[in-house]
């Protein structure tokens, strides 16, 4: 990495993805009306954001003497101390992060940002932050959603770096007998996907947030892709791994299953930073599939599209996505589908919705599914054949393979329409979590309603959708959007007021508080709930272990900040 | 429970299973002149066991104040120093353990047996073990065959007791919908199945020792039954847990999945007792298949049928079991398979292996596999078709459903065999390993060879062979029995040799120290290579926060007695 802080692509610093690139609305001629009617807002506000010139950092606070040794260990080339480095690294794409950044409120960015070349350069710089009393953030995409990359900014601590692992992205070894691949943890999704496509594979991990995250940080935050169902979440897919901590180095033993003792890797997949860098991981990877098939399928109700997919899970044979909208979520996504251009295309569609009206799969009930199989020609078969069925037992219209083309298509574009929806004031923001199928209903419905009355509590009338996308013998996720107009002035304490009234739900109803998104700073507060006061201890006492010194990554997962 | 300390059944104390019960060899007039020709003998010796009455226990070591404040706390009939209670929970069901057992030299018993009732009387009884410096052993089946349960006799401790957890055999509750079932762990696998399989389902985990082993044991050790390839380890059937420890309570949150920091039921899983008491368990549970299907393939060696094997699994369609006997395996189970009584099926059967022979399926590169699907039978029906072509694609001949019916027939009564083999003066052991594709045929052979080696330094004829068993995308488990006439006078030692010289193997060679079987005592020499020692020193940091006296289960898993 001859010069890391020039950015190989421009990517926003305010926003999602990339400068040159954006949500297109003007092929959906009925989404601001639809969105001004359902906000009940009679115009639209424009919240501008400040330039990149107004944005002000807090000085970097490592004095040059620790500076110039940091610059001993790392090469001077690979630290950086410049506004652009600095900035980029001091939040992740939260919501709140995006208000900062908008703003050009920036109050704990790291010190310096670092690029280390290799794992012991790792080791090394977590020796001397170990002694220099510097905080340490390993930030690999820095797509968090929950907080997980902004530095802590703690009394006790010299300053804080961030280590971007980004020079990290070697496919080191690729095991074409054994279908594994070990790879470095800075590797982007892409830079990966590429690597491994060009030899006839594929790891199949796909977040949204694909195209800018990274493996490290798939791994430590248990990341789930859109096809989850079938080939896992993150956790699944690492035969072993490795962490450097402050206070040595651990790697799992690569095979495929073990007794010996607990399962450590799973200690250390989640660990969100706090423990140490994961470096590397063995990756259980698969062929590229010979087949792929995306369709559309109509529920009559969000009950039966549940039980379709329910029933599915439960028989043996698990297609590679079933990712059912609820009833508001399933109106949101033909409101957001483009017009067709020729003139025969919107009479096929036009005709296409009346039917559906007239055989009852009707707003404010139908839900829309999107089912996915892929892999062997055969098992894709075999897997089609038994989902298909399990809807039709279920009520449901197919609606062919365009709607599944289109979701393939649009599958990571979704984060641009936030940045629009933030320029003209409008709140949005998701959250996620997963229960068993006998509370998910339940589920569904009170953390749709807790947000709603929490939003409607501010005197903004908000609506939250959802959708069930990964799926398991025993239960499956919900995700939900909310979009409501900002309250001026207290924007973020209206995020916050929604976001405890979910969570709290969420923790009432059984649910986790999170099942791909992980803890970082926003959820940290329950982590207690959710594990248990014993629970708790154990993990810090593993902590106490690996970072006895406290310096990764404080405030995220085990403690509030 | 009225009375605990009467057996419900008559079981060996010295050996496997029922008193009443044995293995059948009159009708295989083959195996004892093939094990005389193999083990080089010209005839046998006869090793008898010493009788009940000749066995003598150490006195218990209780003294009379605590024992009667124990008794307190459990339960007077919840507490026994009999000499059978005591007798049967001294030791597990190894090759030494039984060595020990027939001889009657019973060096460590526990000095109480106590059956607690429910939870909160386990969670009283480890506070009563921590202030009277108490060591305890947490006892489900005591089918351990790594020297799991036997209490041990440290310095510090004023005794030891074990908890047999048998009077906790409740399913508390059964949930049709997202298919999941709570059960306390002291229930036996007969009584778990007959409880699942009256509503219609079934948890399909069928480990070798079903018969007398439990949900405690199999979740202490991560246990593996017959068909996990398609259902997993038990430590993917297990959804959430509880555990008592002497720190406090932990029961992790019962979700599909979750993204809430490290997997801390992945700690527990596989903690062999020395961090607690696994007392409850919320687990993945089937319908009961409506379909099953064993079969028998030959292949003209064994690299063909590990081929078949890979590729199945890297398929996506996974079938039930695929169980493949190396050559020698291959010859011992046609030995061992018993011989027709009809004259026409004699025939048959002869002319049938005259067939297979003069089709290159000969000994001795021949090895036989039995594959299994079941399920639904969607499912069934295209998981068989996958694995049946990889079979057929690496030079398979099928030889139809009979020997899958023997295979289930006969799946628990090996463990029989061994008793004879015993009073017979014969080394009968067997241990696992599992590994990545890449290594496993390397890893077979040099074991093999080890073992063999080791035995035969020690001037015995011993033989090793194995199968291949539970199966991944990216490895399977190697399972070796070895048999061999006894150094006389030497018994333990030559085990220790073996043992040594196989799992200084095994480790050389990239496979994992225990697949299904656990560390206990026998491979704790061996856990710091596993793990590494900052993986062990992690793990000894948890049992810290949850043992700090460290009673719990003290000599396994993290220490060598």
């Amino acid at each position: 990495m001859s010069n890391p802080s020039v950015e190989p692509v421009a990517v926003k610093w305010w926003g999602w993805g990339l400068e040159s690139k954006t949500y297109p609305l003007d092929d959906k001629p009925q989404f601001w009306p639809y969105l001004l009617k359902t906000l009940r807002l009679a115009e639209l506000r424009e919240c501008p954001r400040v330039t990149y010139e107004q944005v002000r950092l807090p000085a970097p606070r490592l004095d040059g003497r620790t500076l110039a040794r940091l610059k001993r260990v790392a090469g001077v080339a690979n630290v950086s101390t410049q506004k652009r480095d600095r900035l980029t690294h001091s939040l992740g794409k939260s919501y709140l992060d995006l208000l900062s950044l908008r703003r050009g409120i920036i109050r704990s960015p790291p010190d310096a940002v670092v690029y280390p070349e290799d794992e012991g350069e790792v080791a090394e710089l977590l020796d001397f932050a170990q002694a220099n009393r510097i905080s340490v953030v390993p930030f690999a995409g820095g797509s968090s959603v929950v907080g997980g990359v902004e530095p802590a900014r703690r009394r006790g601590f010299k300053g804080a770096i961030t280590l971007d692992l980004r020079a990290m992205n070697h496919v080191v070894d690729v095991d074409p007998v054994s279908l594994t691949a070990t790879v470095e943890t800075g590797i982007s999704g892409p830079e990966l996907e590429e690597a491994l496509n060009r030899k006839g594979f594929t790891l199949a991990h796909f977040p949204q947030s694909f195209q800018f995250s990274a493996l490290g940080g798939w791994i430590a935050t248990r990341s789930a892709g859109q096809v989850s169902t079938k080939y896992g979440k993150i956790e699944d897919m690492v035969e072993s791994l490795t962490l450097v901590s402050p206070s040595g180095r651990l790697e799992t033993r690569a095979v495929p299953a073990s007794a010996s003792g607990p399962e450590l890797k799973q200690l250390l997949i989640g660990s969100e930073g706090t423990l140490g860098v994961i470096t590397k991981a063995k990756l259980r990877i698969k062929r590229l599939p010979e087949v792929r098939k995306y369709e559309g399928l109509m529920f009559k109700s969000f009950r039966d599209g549940i039980n379709a997919i329910r029933e599915t899970m439960q028989s043996g044979l698990i297609p590679a996505m079933m990712r059912l909208s609820d009833p508001y979520e399933t109106e949101v996504s033909l409101v957001l589908a483009s017009e067709p251009r020729r003139l025969t295309e919107k009479v096929t569609r036009k005709f296409g919705l009346w039917m559906l009206e007239r055989l009852g799969y009707a707003s404010p009930r139908a839900c829309m599914m999107i089912l996915g199989v892929e892999g062997d020609a055969a098992s894709a078969k075999a897997e089609r054949q038994v989902a298909v069925r399990a809807c039709k037992r279920n009520g449901a219209f197919a609606i062919g393979s365009a709607a599944g083309r289109t979701w393939l298509n649009e599958r990571f574009e979704l984060p641009y329409l936030r940045d629009i929806l933030l320029d003209h004031c409008i709140l949005v923001d998701t959250l996620e979590t997963a229960t068993t199928w006998n509370r998910l209903e339940t589920l569904h419905g009170a953390v749709k309603s807790s947000i709603e009355d929490a939003l409607a509590g501010m005197g903004a009338s908000g609506v939250a959708f959802a959708h069930v996308s990964h799926a398991y013998p025993d239960g499956a996720s919900l995700y939900f959007t909310i979009i409501a107009p900002q309250v001026k002035g207290r924007e973020a304490q209206q995020w916050l007021r929604m976001k405890k009234a979910a969570t709290n739900c969420i923790m009432r109803n059984g649910g986790t508080l999170s099942h791909h998104h992980g803890i970082g700073k926003d959820h940290a507060p329950w982590i207690r709930q959710e594990l248990g006061a014993d629970g708790l201890d154990v993990l810090r006492a593993v902590k106490r272990q690996l970072d006895p010194k406290g310096i990764m990554n404080p405030g995220k997962l085990l403690e509030s900040s």
